[in-house]
C-alpha cells in the first residue's frame, strides 16, 4: 500500500498514514473488508518504524474503522460511506488545460422513459443466438486455454479468423487473401487507423454528406477538413466529384456505397466504375466502409468497389458488429499494396492487438454456412420491419419525405426547412421515443436540422408503430 | 452473393459467373459445402435472366466443382484446392503508395526453435487461475445475457469496473472518484489517446533514454520528436530536465517512474516532487505509466507521483494485463480536469468501446482481495525468478554489468560497446532463446546496441538457467 508521506511538512507520520488511511476507508476507495497490510510489512514498505503504523491502526480500530481479526490480519470496518473523495478544486487546472474547457460534448443526462422505444441501435440484439455464441466462447476456453487469453502474435490478427474473412468476402463478390486481411477492433478502429496513416491535420477528406457521425467526429478530432458531396437516390453524386478534386486535392475519399449510413442510398454501379476511375487519375486512395452490404431487401445487388479494384486504390473495411452482435468489436480492413503494413503496425501502436478471446470465438462461430443462414434470416426480418416502418411513417408523418431504402437499417426523413430535429430530440425522448437527429451527420451540423434518421431494423414492428406515433405526438408538441 | 459482372466487355455473361464462381472455388475463397443461391435469386440479385445462372451452373456442375443435392440446394464440392487467389502484381501501385514503398519493417519469418525459451513476455500465464477466470466468464454471459456483447454506453467504461479501478488506486496510494476514469483498451490505447489529444506532428515528448519500445514507436507513428533524459539507478535524472525544458518547449513528459521498462530503475521520492514541481512550473503533463508499480520484491515503496498532483497535472495509466492476461485487453486512464473528457471523445472515434464482456468479467472477477492475494503471490514467484535470473547472469554472463531491480518483470544488460545486440539475436534464436535487443528502447536505436532486456517473470527458474546458458553459447558463437 504505497501511501504518499511527506516527510517534510511537520505533520506526525502516524498521523499522515492514519489520515490517509481513514479518508480512503471513509469514502469508500478502501472498501469493507479489504485486507490491510500487516504491521511490519507496510513499515517496511513505507520506510517508517513499525510502532508508527501500530500507532496508526490503533486511533483507527478505536473509531471502529478498521478491525482485527486474531490470525488472519486486519481488515477495514463495516462503516457507513461518506461517498467518494472529494473532487480536486476545479479553479487550479494548470494552463495547459484550458485549451479544454469548456469543451465537453456530453449531453445532461436525462431521467429515462421507463418504456423507451430507441430507433438508434444497429441490430437487434433478441434475435442473437446467445446461447450457441456462449457455448462457443466455453468452446474456445476449452479447447485453447490461455492461449486465448494471451497477446497472440502482433501481426494482422488470428489467421483462421483471416481465412473465414476471406470467404465472407468471396460471397460478397471479393477475391483476396488472408495475408491482406488485418483484424480490427471494430471497423471504427480500421477507420481511425486508415486516417492516421493516410492523412495529417489540414488534409481533406471527400466524403458524402451526410455521412456516418462518427466518422466525422473522427475527422474533427485529427484536424481533418472535410469537403461534402451531395447524395441523392443513386448515392454519392460522383459526377460532381471531379472539380471538388481539382480544387480541394483530397488526400482520401470515404464512401459507404451501399445503404448508405444514414441517408439508406445504394451507390449504382456507372456511379462505382466513376468513382474509381477518378480516384485512380487524381491519385486519390478511397475508403469504402461496406458496413451492412450483404442486407439487401430487394433489386440488383451492386459489387463492393473493391472487387473492380486494379491494385491498391481501395482499402475495404468490414464488420461482424451489424450481422452479429456490436459489443464482439472485431472488424476487418483488406487492402493491398506496401501500405498494408503501415496498417498494420499503426494496429499496433493503437491497442497492440484485438481481443484474442473474441477473435477465437468469432472464428470457432462463423462458418460461411452460417453467416449465409443468419444473413437470410436478418433479410427476412428486416426488411418486414423497414416496410411496417414505411407505413407507419406514411400514416403519422405524412409530412416527411423520404426514399425507401432496399437495404440497411436506416429511414432518412426530411422535414420542411425551418424544422429542427435536434430541438425535437429531448421531446420525443420525453415521450419514449429516440432517434438520431441529422445534426450529427453534417459536418455544418445546422444543414442537418431538417433531417432525422431512424434504424427500423432493432424493433418488432408494434415497437415501431408505438415509435412513430410517439414521434407524431412530440412534432405536435414542438409546433 | 455479388458478384462483379462487367456488361460492357463482350464476354458473355454467364461466362464471367462461371469464371468467378471457377476461380473463387479453386482459390478456397468459396469452401467446400458453402451453399450457392439458388438460380432464381441469383439472377435477381445480378440483374440476369435465370437461364444465365442456370447456363453457368451446369459448367460448373459437369467439372464437379459444384454438386446440386435435391431439394435441399447447390454447394461447392469437395474439390482440390489451388491457393489462394493470385497476388494482384505489385508492379501497378497507384502513385500515393509510393512514399510507404520499402517501409515494411516485419522480420523475416524464422524457424522456430523446437524448445524457445523466450525473455520477452510479460507475466506467467501458467500462474494465472486460468479455470475461474472462464467461470466467471460463463457466470457473466450467464448473468448479463446479451447486454455483455452490446456496445454499452460510449462513455468512460463499465461503472462497477472503474469502481473496482478505484479500490485498487487507494491500494497504491491514489485517491480518486470513478468519474475519473476512463476504461480502455489495454494501456497501449491510453497512450495513444493521450498522445493524440496533447499532441501534433513536429511537437517534442520528454521521455526517459532508455523507454518502453511501443511508446517510442507510437511517438513515430505521430511524427512526434522525442528527447531522451538519461536513466540512473534511481530513474530518470531529473537534474538533467530543466534545461531540456527550456530549450525544446516539450508539450509532455512520459514517465515509468517504477521498475522502468527496459531498465528497471525506481524513481527516488525526491525526484518523484521535483519533476511534479518543474512539469508544474513549465506547464508540461507529465503522463505517468505505472505498468508494475505494485510487483515490489523489497525496498521501500515510492508513491505514485500522481498522489502529489494538486489537481490535474498528472494522467496516469494502469493495467490489468501485467497482473492478469496480457489478453484481455483491458487497461484504465485516470485524469483530472477538461482534459478527461476529451480522452473519453477520442476514445470513443478511435474504437466506440472497449469489449464490454471483457470488462464485465474483469469486474465481476477482481475483488481487492483478490488482486491483492494475486498480488502477493507474485511478487512471491517474480522475486524467486529474479534472484535465479541475477544467478545464473553473474556465473555465465559475467561480463555483462546491470543493476539488481528492486521489483517489476526486467534485468537490463549492459555489455561493452561494439558489442551488438541486433547481431546476436538471430543467433540467440536459433540456439533456442530469445530476447529483447537495446535497440528497441532507443529513439536512436543505435545507442542500444550494447543493451538486451531480459524478463525474468515469464520463467521457471530451471528455464531461466538454461536460457542463459544459451545465450552464453551466443555471445560466443557471435564473437
Amino acid at each position: 500500500m504505497r501511501i504518499p508521506l511527506d516527510r517534510s511538512n511537520g505533520i506526525p507520520l502516524y498521523q499522515q498514514i492514519e489520515a490517509w488511511l481513514r479518508q480512503n476507508i471513509l469514502s469508500g476507495g478502501l472498501p469493507t473488508d479489504t485486507r490491510l497490510p500487516a504491521t511490519r510489512s507496510l513499515a517496511d514498505e513505507l520506510g517508517v518504524s513499525r510502532i508508527t503504523v501500530q500507532n496508526a491502526y490503533a486511533v483507527l480500530e478505536s473509531d471502529g474503522l478498521i478491525l482485527t481479526r486474531e490470525g488472519s490480519g486486519t481488515f477495514v470496518a463495516p462503516v457507513p460511506r461518506l461517498g467518494w473523495a472529494e473532487e480536486v478544486d476545479g479553479g487550479d487546472w494548470p494552463l495547459w488545460q484550458a485549451q479544454f474547457e469548456g469543451q465537453a460534448a456530453v449531453s445532461p443526462p436525462q431521467t429515462r422513459h421507463p418504456d423507451l422505444i430507441s430507433f438508434t441501435g444497429v441490430g437487434d440484439p433478441r434475435h442473437f443466438p446467445f446461447r450457441e455464441f456462449s457455448r462457443t466462447i466455453q468452446e474456445v476456453l476449452r479447447r485453447d486455454g490461455t492461449a486465448a487469453l494471451e497477446y497472440g502474435s502482433f501481426d494482422n490478427g488470428h489467421l483462421p479468423l483471416r481465412e473465414t474473412v476471406i470467404h465472407i468476402l468471396a460471397s460478397q463478390g471479393i477475391q483476396s487473401r488472408p495475408e491482406h486481411v488485418l483484424i480490427t477492433s471494430g471497423s471504427q478502429q480500421g477507420l481511425a487507423l486508415v486516417c492516421q496513416v493516410l492523412l495529417q491535420a489540414g488534409d481533406v477528406v471527400l466524403v458524402e454528406k451526410p455521412t456516418y457521425n462518427l466518422a466525422l467526429e473522427l475527422f474533427r478530432s485529427l484536424g481533418l477538413k472535410v469537403v461534402g458531396i451531395p447524395v441523392d437516390r443513386n448515392g454519392m453524386q460522383v459526377e460532381e466529384l471531379e472539380p471538388l478534386l481539382q480544387q480541394h486535392c483530397p488526400r482520401l475519399i470515404y464512401t459507404i456505397p451501399n445503404f448508405q449510413n444514414p441517408s439508406g442510398a445504394c451507390l449504382s454501379s456507372a456511379r462505382r466504375r466513376q468513382l474509381l476511375a477518378l480516384a485512380d487519375r487524381y491519385n486519390v486512395p478511397i475508403l469504402e466502409d461496406d458496413f451492412a452490404g450483404d442486407l439487401r431487401y430487394e433489386g440488383r445487388s451492386q459489387p463492393a468497389i473493391k472487387s473492380f479494384d486494379p491494385g491498391g486504390r481501395v482499402i475495404y473495411l468490414g464488420t461482424f458488429s451489424k450481422m452479429l452482435m456490436p459489443g464482439l468489436r472485431v472488424g476487418y480492413l483488406l487492402a493491398h499494396g506496401p501500405v498494408f503494413e503501415q496498417f498494420v503496425c499503426q494496429k499496433r501502436v493503437l491497442d497492440l492487438t484485438t481481443t484474442p478471446l473474441m477473435q477465437r470465438a468469432l472464428d470457432r462461430y462463423v462458418t460461411i454456412g452460417r453467416y449465409q443462414a443468419y444473413l437470410r434470416r436478418s433479410v427476412r426480418l428486416f426488411r418486414q420491419r423497414r416496410d411496417a416502418m414505411v407505413t407507419a411513417v406514411q400514416r403519422y408523418l405524412p409530412e416527411a419525405a423520404f426514399s425507401i431504402p432496399q437495404g440497411g437499417l436506416f429511414l432518412w426523413l426530411k422535414f420542411a426547412d425551418g424544422f429542427s430535429s435536434s430541438r425535437l430530440l429531448p421531446v420525443a425522448l420525453s415521450l419514449g421515443v429516440e432517434f438520431a437527429p441529422g445534426v450529427r451527420f453534417f459536418a455544418d451540423s445546422a444543414e442537418g436540422e431538417p433531417y432525422l434518421r431512424l434504424n427500423f431494423a432493432s424493433c418488432t414492428p408494434q415497437e415501431i408503430e408505438t415509435g412513430i406515433r410517439r414521434l407524431r405526438q412530440a412534432v405536435e408538441t414542438l409546433s
